[in-house]
């Protein structure tokens, strides 16, 4: 019997997004799970297996035969020709872990392994704010800043496929420590853990209660919030990241000649509080024939773009 | 009668070359010309045909038959799909000037059109210091800083060819004014206009003697010479500039994963007075999976880098 889907996995820190996803790009089905993000590497690596056994069970009894492709997308630089995990933030256990191997002996079959904001870019290029454009950049704007590289129709893995490292370029060179160890790094303004950085040194490190969530976490939600009533701190924040973001975005027009920049994660639903210092660095920063070909959008899939970026990449392998 | 050779044409601010380019990328003839850069658009392009055939005149007159593909590069964004040049930094008069046009309806048949920079990428790629790798960064650091980039084997062209100005990328957000109307570009700092600045910033407009030629213009050149023994300015100038190209550099590092970055032009022959203060800032800012696979070189090809990119550009058309 052919076979009627493809499996999509999106390994986030805290939740397993599952889905079965149509050739034509649809999600048809979608489980959550915990990731269990802190367990020993091969614990963490057998729930995702068991996570596309499920599905796949599923799948079988409701007629849909077997998955035609497997594409696992997961969080941090990772060689996606080995598919060998370099240094996974969430996953403390993945370090030089080789997941597409385990993976594939744990299933019996082949498996694709992608980094999961090449996944989203891939998922709103196929179905999304991107689609039949072929020169995008894609920025992953959430507790940190990932992106994705679209070029001619294809994501630019770079030597071993690491490239796309989008939130660590240096947009201020004597700027605040990155958790990647470099300073400046567009990360540390245009990120939930960079925001919630800038207030606690301005405000010296008390984070006010009303920027937190119930649990008592820094919330770019609640920021958010606070700006659209007029709050002046979050305002501000938001005023300087879309300043930062400006000039990161400047230099990738200036590099790509894109067509769209898509702007997915939580820091991108603010977007309306950043544009103006954003449009401000881009009009005096992008060559004005290149910013005239380019928009700056917000992402169309929210959540579910991993899943459908990691089918995607799974009926569309790399080349090496 | 099988053809032997490629014409290869680079148009520079002050002098034309025109080479018969082998199928294997060797320099075959090489003919230099004054490119007479501030006549009327019209005179400038037919001084281009003019090479065109008189290089094919001798050709002819060796028995090389006629060209298998004519390949011009030019400096400035330029539309390679259309070959219209948007604003050449030489050519005062080619403001979107449609010279592929222009050319081939000088000569009667068909041109390709490229980026300088790019050419000189893609001569490195064919016969210089980028031969056999996939993934390259070249920076030509010369009076401006333009930038060539190479993924999976092929130019970055982008939406419409602007991709790949790699010298308006932003590393001090509140640095000097460029000349491309931006605050604190790469080129600022690491083209020799650039430093003619920053000398002349320092030492309250004056630029002292031992840094000019003969012709009494600034030298990088003189610069070298002066850094060579010693001289204090000459030496913390192309410090300073280590540490931007660093910084730019990191962020390639993180933005494409490529193999190798090259560079070139008169500034790069300093590149042993830059190499402490970028290496300084590589460790710090790129990623160090991603760093430990690249190396930072100097081009092979210096002046006929153009005319062998322009040659293999000619062979090696650009998909839209």
């Amino acid at each position: 019997m052919r076979s009627r889907y493809i499996i999509g996995l999106d390994m986030g820190g805290t939740n397993i997004r599952t889905a079965a996803v149509s050739p034509q790009g649809k999600v048809m089905m979608l489980r959550h799970a915990a990731s269990n993000a802190d367990s020993p590497a091969s614990v963490v690596a057998e729930n995702i297996a068991a996570q596309v056994c499920t599905l796949e069970h599923d799948a079988r009894g409701r007629g849909w035969g077997t998955p035609r492709a497997i594409g696992i997308a997961v969080p941090g630089p990772l060689n996606v020709f080995t598919g060998t995990v370099m240094a996974a933030p969430h996953v403390a256990a993945w370090r030089a872990f080789p997941l597409k191997k385990r993976l594939e002996a744990a299933l019996g079959r082949r498996v694709v392994v992608e980094n999961d904001a090449n996944a989203w870019a891939l998922g709103e290029f196929w179905r999304g704010a991107a689609r039949g454009r072929r020169n995008v950049v894609l920025l992953t704007l959430g507790t940190g800043v990932g992106g994705g590289l679209i070029v001619g129709g294809k994501i630019v893995h770079g030597l071993s496929g690491m490239a796309g490292e989008l939130g660590h370029v240096t947009v201020e060179p004597d700027g605040a420590l990155c958790d990647c160890g470099a300073h400046g790094c567009l990360e540390t303004y245009a990120s939930s853990s960079g925001m919630r950085e800038i207030i606690a040194r301005r405000l010296g490190r008390r984070v006010p209660a009303r920027y937190l969530d119930q649990q008592g976490n820094f919330s770019v939600r609640r920021l958010t919030v606070a700006a659209a009533a007029g709050d002046r701190i979050a305002l501000e924040t938001f005023q300087l990241a879309g300043r930062y973001l400006g000039i990161a975005i400047s230099s990738f027009l200036n590099i790509f000649n894109p067509e769209l920049v898509v702007l997915g994660g939580g820091v991108a639903g603010a977007l309306k509080f950043m544009r103006r210092t954003m449009d401000v660095e881009v009009k005096a920063r992008a060559f004005s024939a290149v910013a005239a070909e380019a928009r700056v959008v917000r992402a169309a899939l929210g959540p579910t773009g991993g899943v459908v970026g990691a089918a995607y990449a799974a009926i569309h392998p790399t080349e090496t």
